[in-house]
C-alpha cells in the first residue's frame, strides 16, 4: 500500500513546555504496533502523531494487517464529522470515525487513556456535545500602550505577532494547533476583539499573513477567524458609512469576504463587539443589532462562515448615582427582543454571566430569552478577574456549574443542551509554558474538554491533565488538593457573596472595594454602615430578576431562597443578614477572607511537598507564584475585613485582626 | 557714542499667547523716548525690548542726553547684583542697577507699572528677598511611557525637547526665558527629577546641546541646572560604584562636572532626589545624605555650582496596617540630624508640606528644623494635585500663606526669612498658551513675584497679572472674582480639612476617597464608621506634632487648638467633632463641598460676562475648561458626601441630596 509518511509532529522551541503532550503521553501508542489507514490533511496529522511516538518508544507504523495490530486508526461510514468510535476486542484497539477529524480525536482519547487503552475490552461512540468549540484570543498585532500586546493576557506577548505583523516562524503556532486540536478545539479567532488600526488591516493587505495562519491550524481541525471593526467600511474601505443597510457597505463586505475565502477556503467566519465599550456599531446608524450580524451574516454565508456577534453590549458612561440603570440588566434589555431576527448563520456569542466573567454571576438570562437564536456561551480562561496566572484557580468545576445550569429548573434541559457553542477567551502567549502560570495549562485543557463533553466531571478532567503532564503517578492526589478548589478559595478570599467588582481599576488585580464604586462602570455594591449588596428585585430593585424564568426569577427574589453566593448580587442586605448557612453577612465576610487565605497557605505547604516529583523548573516557578498568591490573598483578607469592619463596626465574632 | 543695537526680543511662533507680554503691555515704554546706557548681555537685552516697543509704539530709543528723556535705564555702583532703583523725577523715569539683571529687572518694574510710571514722581529700591528663584522642569528627553513627556505636566509636551533630543528649533525657548526674567527667575532646572536613561545622556554626549539651551537663558539672566541621578557613575560613568566615599566616584564626579562647566561657564549646579520613590542614593552604600549631597557639592565648588538636595525622602513602601509609620515624619527623621553637615553649596530643597503638594498641609516642620543648612522651599506651580490645569486654582494666596508662615510664631520669622531660596515645579509646556489653562499663567507669574518679594499680596500679583495680561481694563474685577478664591475653593469641593490625597492613584485627577487608603504610599485617612483623620498627636499618635518648634507643637496637638483646616491632618476625631468653626466635622464636609461647587457654578457664571472683553479663543478655552471643572467638581461633591454619608449614618442638617 502506498500511504504518506503522515504529517510531521511540529517540534517545540528549545525551553518551551510540551504541556499534556509531553514524551511519555504518547508511549502506550508510540510502543505498540499501530495502523493508520485513510488520506486526507487530518489523517496525516494522525499518522504523523504515530511516527514520531513509535519513534520515540520503540514501536511499529505498519500498513498492513490485520494480525499483530495494537491500534488501528480507519475511516467509517456513517457518524457525525467530529465523531469516532473507539473500541478494544481481540487484543486490538481501534478508532474508526467518518472523517479525519472525529480519527484526530479518537487518537487523542486513545493518547488520554494510555495504557488503559490497550487492557481489557471496551467500546465508546463519542461525538461532542457542541459543535463549536473555539477560542477568542486577544492579540493584538501592535502592542497597544495600556493592553500589552495581549489584551488581558497573562502569558507573556502573542503567539501569533511579533514585531508589528504575523510572525515569520510559526513553528511555535503549529505546536499550539497541535495542543488545541488533541482536546477537540475547532475554531480560534485570531485577534482581540477591540479592533485597532493595524489588526484591522488583517482582513485586506495582510490577509495573506492570516492565510499562512490559517494554513497551521487547518491540519489539526481547527478553522480561524477574525474579529472586525464595524466600521471597516470605513476605516479599511473608505466608504463615507457603514450602515448597514446601505447598499454600498454590504456591496463591500461581500467582496471584503469573499476575497477573505479566496486566501482561506474554510475560513470560519468573523467576531464583532459592536457598540461596547466604546466600539462601532448598528446604533450610530439607527439600526439595531440584527441588521447589524446579518449583514456579515449575508457576506459569509455563500462561503459557510459564521458571524459570532457579541451581546456584551451595554451603557459604560454610567452614573453611579442614578440606581435605575443596571448594567446586568442591558444584554438580556438589547436582545431579547431580537429573538428570531438574526439569521442562521449568526451566533450570538454570550458571557456566561450578565457582568464580566467575575468569580461568581449568576447565569446571563439571554441564555434562556432567545430561543430561536443560535447562542454560544462565553468563558473566560485567560484569568482576567481570577487571579491573572499568579493565582492558582482552576476554573473548570465553575464552567461545569455555568454548563450544567439547568434556567428553567429541574425540568428543563440545561446550558450546554441549549447552546450552539462554546466560546472562551484563551490564556495563552509567548510564555515558556504556554499560559504563564504552569498550573493554568489545566484551565485551557478542561475548557478543550468540557467543551466536547460538559458532563465529564470537573475532577475527572483535572486529573486526567495531571496524568498526562506529570509523569510521577505520586503527585496526583497533593496536586488534585492543590488545584481542585482553588476558584472557590479564590472565591472565598476575593468579592463575597455574588457582589462582585471589588478589583483594582484598569488592571483587574488586587483589592480595591471601593475601587468602581463611583465609576460609570455599573458596577456597585452600595455598601454603607448598615449593609450591602444591589437591589435587583423587581418588587423594589432594578427587576432584573424578571430577566429570568421561573423558577429562578422568584428564587432569586428573594433573600430567603437566593443562594448565598449570589445574594448580594440580588439583594442590599443589612450586615447582620442571617444567611442559608446560619451565618450573618459581615462575619461571612470575615470567615470566608480568613480561610481562603489560609487555605492558599495550606495549597502553599502541599505544594512543597511535591519538591523532587515535579520539573524542578516547574516547581521553582509556581512556588514562587504562590508566594504571590499568598501575598496577595493577605491583602484581599485584610482589605476586605477591614472595609466592613470599618464600616459595619461589628467585631469579628472570632476575635481575629481587623484594621 | 556707540552702543549695541540691542539683543532682538524673541519673536513668537504663529499661534503662540504673548502671556502678561503682549504687545500693549510695552506701550507706555514704546510710545516714549527712551535710553539704555551700559554695555553687557542682560544691558543688550534691555536695549533689544525698547528697541522692539518703541518700533511698535511709536517711541524712540535714543543714544544721547540728558533732556527730553522719559526713561533712562542705566547703570550705578553699589547695590547688590540683582537690586535695582527705580525713580521718577523731573520728568524722566530713571532705572539704576549695579548689574545687567538688576537693570532688566527695574525694566520690567516699570513695564508693570504701566502708565504710572510716567507719572508724578516716586522712587524705589527693590532687591530681591530670595536669592534663589529657581522652576524645576519635569521633561523628560523621552516621551516615558506612563508620565508622557512631561512628569505631571498639563501644558503638552516639552518646551526643550522632541524627537529624542533638545529642539534644533530653541525660538520658543528663548521667548519663555524672556517671560521668565521679566519675573525674575534667575535659575531653571532643565530635566525631570526622576531621571531616566536618555536623560542620564544630558550629562555627557547630550551636553553639547544642553549647553544650547543655557546659551538661550543667559542672557535672561536664568541659569541652567541639571537633575542627576545618584547612581551616573555606574550607568553613565561605567563605575562599579556610586559610593560617595569612594575616590574614583568623587574623581568622575569631579571630572564630569569640569567638563560640564567648560561647555556652561554659568552652569547653576545639580538637582537631585536620592533614596525617593525607586531613585538611587547614598543608603545604598551605608551613607548619609550629607555624605551624597557632599559628594556633588565639592564637585561643583571650583565652579560656583549649587547642589539642590531634595528632602522628598520617605518610604513608599509602608504597609497600611501598621499605624507606627508616618510618612509625614520621614523628611525631618531623615535630614534633621544632619544639620551642620551640608557644605555652604548645598541646598536643601524642602517641599512646603511634610507630605506631597496637597492644597492644604502644615508646613515641613524641616524648615525651622535646620538652622545651620541653607533650605530652599519648593512649591508646585503644575497644579498635579490642584485641578491639572482644567480647573482653575489661582495658588499664589497658598504660597503667600507658606512663605509668610511663622513656624516659631508671631514673635520669630517667617518662612521667607529663613529660606535661603525657592523653587516650584513648573506648569509650562508647548501649549499655545503655554499652560495649557490659559489662566494658569498667572501661577507661573505669580510665583515669580512672590519668589521675588514675598510681601507683596496676592491680591496685588493677581491684578497686575490680570492688568498686563488683557488689554480690556474693565475685565479686572471679574477675573479677579473668577480665580481670587479660587485656590479655597478648590480646596472646599476636594479632600477636606487638611486630610488629603483621596485622589485618584495614579493620574491624581479626581475623587477617590479610599484610593490611597490600602496602599504602600502612607497617605490614609482611616475613616471609618465613627469618625476620620490621622492621629499625628504626641501624645496618643505618631508624634509628628512633635517636629515642630513652640508654639505649633502645642497648637497642633490639641484639636481645640489645631486650626480647622488642618484638623484631620492632625487629629482623629468623630464625625460629631465640633469645629472652631461650630459646625461639625461631618457636616463642614457637607457645607463645604456643597458650597465649593456651587462657587465653581458662580465662577462659570461670572466668566460667562466676560465674553467680547476677552480674546474669543481665550474666552472659549476658559469657557469649556469651565464645564469640566463644574463637572469634576460636582463629582468631588457629590463622591465626597456620599462616602461620608455612607459610613457615617448621618444626614445632611440642611436636607440636601446624598446618595
Amino acid at each position: 500500500m502506498n500511504e504518506s509518511p503522515g504529517r510531521p509532529v511540529p517540534p517545540l522551541p528549545p525551553g518551551v513546555d510540551p504541556a499534556w503532550l509531553p514524551a511519555f503521553a504518547l508511549r502506550p501508542v508510540g510502543s505498540r504496533r499501530v495502523r493508520v489507514v485513510g488520506t486526507g490533511p487530518l489523517v496525516d496529522t494522525v499518522r504523523g502523531e504515530v511516527v514520531a511516538a513509535v519513534r520515540e518508544h520503540g514501536g511499529h507504523l505498519v500498513d498492513d494487517g490485520p494480525v499483530d495490530l495494537d491500534l488501528v486508526c480507519a475511516p467509517e461510514t456513517g457518524g457525525g464529522p467530529e465523531a469516532f468510535t473507539a473500541a478494544r476486542a481481540a487484543a486490538t484497539t481501534t478508532v474508526r470515525a467518518a472523517e479525519g477529524a472525529g480519527l484526530l480525536y479518537g487518537f487523542h482519547h486513545v493518547v488520554r487513556l494510555g495504557e488503559a487503552a490497550f487492557t481489557g475490552t471496551w467500546s465508546t461512540t463519542a461525538a461532542p456535545r457542541q459543535a463549536i468549540r473555539m477560542l477568542d484570543h486577544w492579540d493584538n498585532v501592535d502592542v497597544h500602550p495600556v493592553m500589552g500586546q495581549v489584551e488581558r493576557g497573562y502569558a507573556g506577548g502573542s503567539l501569533f505577532y511579533a514585531d508589528g505583523g504575523v510572525r515569520a516562524d510559526l513553528g511555535r503556532v503549529a505546536a499550539y494547533a497541535r495542543l488545541l486540536g488533541s482536546i477537540g478545539i475547532n475554531r480560534v479567532c485570531l485577534n482581540n476583539v477591540n479592533v485597532h488600526r493595524t489588526e484591522a488591516r488583517l482582513l485586506t493587505d495582510l490577509l495573506p499573513d492570516v492565510a499562512r495562519l490559517a494554513d497551521v491550524f487547518r491540519p489539526y481541525g481547527v478553522r480561524a477567524h477574525l474579529s472586525v471593526s464595524f466600521a471597516a467600511p470605513i476605516t479599511v474601505g473608505g466608504l463615507a458609512t457603514a450602515d448597514p443597510l446601505d447598499p454600498e457597505v454590504r456591496e463591500w463586505w461581500a467582496r471584503t469576504t469573499a476575497a477573505v475565502h479566496a486566501a482561506i477556503p474554510d475560513f470560519g467566519g468573523y467576531v464583532v463587539k459592536a457598540d461596547s465599550e466604546g466600539q462601532p456599531g448598528p446604533f450610530a446608524y439607527g439600526r439595531d443589532h440584527a441588521d447589524g450580524a446579518n449583514l456579515l451574516a449575508r457576506a459569509l454565508k455563500p462561503f459557510g462562515g459564521t458571524v459570532f456577534w457579541r451581546a456584551f453590549v451595554y451603557n459604560h458612561r454610567q452614573d453611579w448615582r442614578d440606581r435605575s440603570t443596571d448594567r446586568a440588566r442591558a444584554a438580556h434589555d438589547h436582545f431579547s427582543p431580537l429573538d428570531r431576527r438574526f439569521d442562521d448563520n449568526v451566533v450570538l456569542q454570550v458571557k456566561h454571566g450578565p457582568l464580566d466573567f467575575q468569580t461568581r454571576e449568576p447565569l446571563s438570562p439571554v441564555i434562556a430569552a432567545m430561543p430561536s437564536t443560535r447562542l454560544a456561551v462565553e468563558v473566560q480562561v485567560t484569568q482576567e478577574y481570577t487571579g491573572q496566572q499568579k493565582h492558582v484557580c482552576h476554573l473548570v468545576p465553575h464552567w461545569r456549574e455555568v454548563l450544567s445550569f439547568r434556567p428553567w429548573g429541574e425540568e428543563g434541559g440545561t446550558v450546554a443542551d441549549t447552546a450552539a457553542g462554546v466560546v472562551a477567551v484563551a490564556n495563552v502567549g509567548d510564555s515558556p509554558v504556554w499560559t504563564g502560570h504552569p498550573l493554568a495549562q489545566a484551565n485551557l485543557f478542561g475548557f478543550g474538554r468540557l467543551a466536547w463533553d460538559d458532563r465529564l466531571s470537573a475532577e475527572d478532567v483535572l486529573d486526567e491533565w495531571i496524568g498526562l503532564t506529570f509523569e510521577d503517578r505520586t503527585v496526583r492526589d497533593a496536586l488534585h488538593q492543590v488545584m481542585g478548589d482553588s476558584w472557590r478559595t479564590y472565591e472565598r478570599y476575593t468579592a463575597p457573596l455574588g457582589v462582585g467588582f471589588m478589583v483594582r481599576p484598569g488592571d483587574h488585580y488586587g483589592p480595591d472595594v471601593d475601587g468602581y464604586e463611583y465609576s460609570p462602570w455599573g458596577t456597585y455594591h452600595f455598601a454603607d454602615r448598615d449593609g450591602v449588596g444591589v437591589d435587583r428585585t423587581r418588587a423594589t430593585g432594578t427587576g432584573f430578576t424578571g430577566q429570568f424564568p421561573r423558577p429562578w426569577s422568584d428564587v432569586y427574589e428573594s433573600p430567603d431562597t437566593c443562594p448565598d453566593e449570589l445574594l448580594l448580587f440580588f439583594h442590599h442586605v443589612p450586615y447582620g443578614h442571617v444567611l442559608r448557612s446560619g451565618s450573618t453577612v459581615v462575619q461571612h465576610v470575615y470567615d470566608t477572607h480568613f480561610a481562603g487565605r489560609d487555605e492558599v497557605h495550606r495549597m502553599a505547604l502541599i505544594w512543597a511537598t511535591l519538591r523532587g516529583r515535579i520539573p524542578a523548573d516547574t516547581f521553582e516557578r509556581v512556588t514562587e507564584l504562590l508566594r504571590e498568591q499568598l501575598r496577595c490573598a493577605t491583602e484581599w483578607r485584610d482589605q476586605v475585613n477591614t472595609y466592613f469592619w470599618r464600616k459595619s463596626g461589628v467585631p469579628d465574632a472570632r476575635g481575629r485582626t481587623l484594621y
